[in-house]
């Protein structure tokens, strides 16, 4: 009942209360441990092959461990935050409507200052080792643009047809299954071109350490292009002619 | 309900629903997104190898890529079309008489739509590598043939047994899982022969895109006799004989 | 209710219901679902490394293989035959009072026919390579045999506890996925020194197809002590004294 | 009702409860089966490696190995004693009054056991290789301490939030995953630097039986730390204050 919630609060009362406190202080801590692990696992990777360049192990390391990682901070958030971890999933969900503009403004802040604690974390942890920026790789800026478009669309659409589709039902953990593996097999595609961000907090936290912006924009408009297309679509063809009878499909 | 839903509605009426187009539709979205992780990670391994052969942690991404990529894709469909994402899944649920003949032919239209927009997306996001087609490895032709009927004999076995079945109880989030698994699980085995398509759409996108139809026709006949063959199994062995009553088994 | 259904209809009876023939021809299915993909796996590693010798890739890939395969297996029969795949698990099953001695045979031929089934199918589609059999890396005979009872109790163990255990509640999909990967975790142990079988049937199939029975009493001795021995413990342990009121766990 | 249960049975009673027996009991089986794969698949990676150093594909192995464990462990244990397996779990569990002193300390005790059984098995069932204690590797002694802190509170918020937070809804299988990935992602991050233990009861096995406490205290100091640094943080922020109306998330 987000168009309902509006409302009745008002969105600067928003801030007063607990609810939208707790909610953001969940996102951090699940941006925190997912970005910790995900970015962690690439700081790993370059310390044991010393620096080699990106391998079939590599890739199946990142996308395990980014995959697995989301899995459990959207598990984690799922019940106080709705565990989006993510701007552009933020973006996308507020898009359709299901999120008030203070609440994702608060979460965003959330996840951002969770991406950046996780890399100030790794950088003490690791004896000093740098978390390095998200960059291309052998590709223009303009098809690592679509890249992260055509991936954030996917798990954006993902995250509507799991968990903010009122006809999905009570599959309480498929989406956050679904959420953590469309991840990983976007990392298993896209790591070798973009890095797979497909989430701006997760290029912001290196981006900011390494105080490396080499075409960190790519990062948030695509994501946020990718995401926010997907919420429109979303709701476009499947949510917003609800007043048809729907299909239930043939099984 | 496919077989009251067919007497009451009409083949060629079915056009005219939105529930079909929107079905079908969804069935685009969930191809397009498996294929551009599935086939994204084959053309990652390419570029990261530098075009190398086939080796354990290739197989192991193009397994996960594929497994966790169907899961989802399943997933987000299930509720929409029922998430077939391949035609001899449809076409194996249409000989079970789950499907209508014209919603049959409407998602084979948008799973080959949906594999080949995948395709030209993946050429112009990375720079304009090409996406190869499925082809043998060291077997004849009628090997693969076999291997493919095999692999998706599996495949639309496991998709009668866990989400066709009317005894399959409550288990919605199994079904997606274990066709995702099924899937991985037979390209570590059939990915070093034939690729492993178990899918005449995932082979059609590249064939097409990179005009290349060489043995084309087994990754068509291959998962159509092996999904057909299923239905007619499963249905025969473990749907029909419902009027003596069935044992649940001993746990 | 397997007790009461002992004593109603009597053992040589069974032979007669369509339901025992068809839980058997379940066990058939999953059973060579299962090996064509554990075994397939195998064998293309072989092909692919020119039949290099064990290496961590390798060791992942069979884990994947069997894990995804098993959870896959046991799955699809769950409902029809309990989704045993094992003769160690339908051994451990009936020590527990939980299948009647007519039945569990008829479980244990149809196993050992689906693996030998998947092993001929595996020669014909891999174009005539060797399924070979499991051996022993390294240890001694009785290294080994010890190695698949702690390995096999751990599996069976874990049926009991989320499949036949009477206070598990409604986890019917963690059943297949912890037995599942109960066996991928373990290969990733015992695969280097015995193959990690945990499985008369997975070691029969290849033994018979590839007629090479060194050291095969290993695999069937190992499994059958561990599996009876968790039937006994889990049952003397946590199912037989529920006259007393039993904790609920802390959370 | 742990805060009754203390008032209602009384410390010193449980001893003589067959409960608290039992619920020991099954910590030290799923711990034994939990550490056997884990610390298994490490010795099976030193045996194929000839003793060569961590490489991506070890790390994946790695994370494997203990996640799909751990879930095992897990959930075998869910419904008996909780499933902790970690002392660093039930000492988060106890501070935020889940779990009274006596069975705290019966379970770490058996956990402590179970690991040491474990590793027994293993040197016996390898055929004499030895169980090698966690190590730092490049990172110093604080750095290392500060990487476990860091991961161990992951690990427990996500006990925390899927298993003990009473709002956390009917999801029983979400928290065995959870625990389960969390630790193979971290793994797949801190696995470089120090082994990634999350667990006094992982380490303490190897370092028992090899006899080697070298910088010892930091896997037990670290996890503790961590565990009940997200006991008291996820308490005072998530569970206290439910006499405001909680938040339900926007999804």
């Amino acid at each position: 009942m987000p168009r309902f919630h509006r409302i009745a609060v008002g969105q600067y009362e928003e801030f007063r209360q607990p609810g939208a406190i707790k909610a953001a202080a969940a996102e951090l801590f699940s941006t925190l441990t997912f970005v910790f692990a995900g970015q962690g696992s690439g700081m790993a990777f370059s310390k044991i092959t010393k620096g080699g360049p990106t391998s079939p192990p590599g890739l199946v390391a990142a996308a395990l461990a980014h995959g697995f990682g989301l899995f459990v901070a959207v598990s984690v958030g799922a019940n106080i935050s709705g565990g989006h971890v993510n701007p552009a999933v933020t973006f996308g969900a507020a898009i359709g409507g299901n999120l008030t503009l203070v609440r994702a403004v608060l979460y965003i802040i959330a996840q951002l200052l969770g991406s950046t604690v996780a890399c100030i974390l790794l950088a003490f942890s690791t004896g000093g080792l740098t978390t390095t920026a998200f960059a291309l790789s052998g590709v223009s800026v303009w098809s690592a643009f679509v890249f992260e478009i055509v991936m954030t669309f996917g798990l954006v659409y993902t995250v509507y047809a799991t968990a903010l589709d009122p006809k999905k039902g009570d599959i309480g953990i498929i989406a956050p299954i679904a959420i953590g593996l469309i991840v990983g097999a976007n990392i298993l595609a896209g790591g070798a071109f973009t890095g797979a961000s497909m989430n701006p907090a997760v290029s912001f936290g290196p981006a900011l350490v390494s105080w490396d912006w080499t075409n960190h924009w790519v990062y948030w408009a695509g994501p946020l292009v990718g995401g926010g297309l997907a919420g429109v679509v979303y709701q476009l063809i499947f949510i917003s002619h609800t007043h048809e009878p729907l299909p239930t499909g043939d099984y």
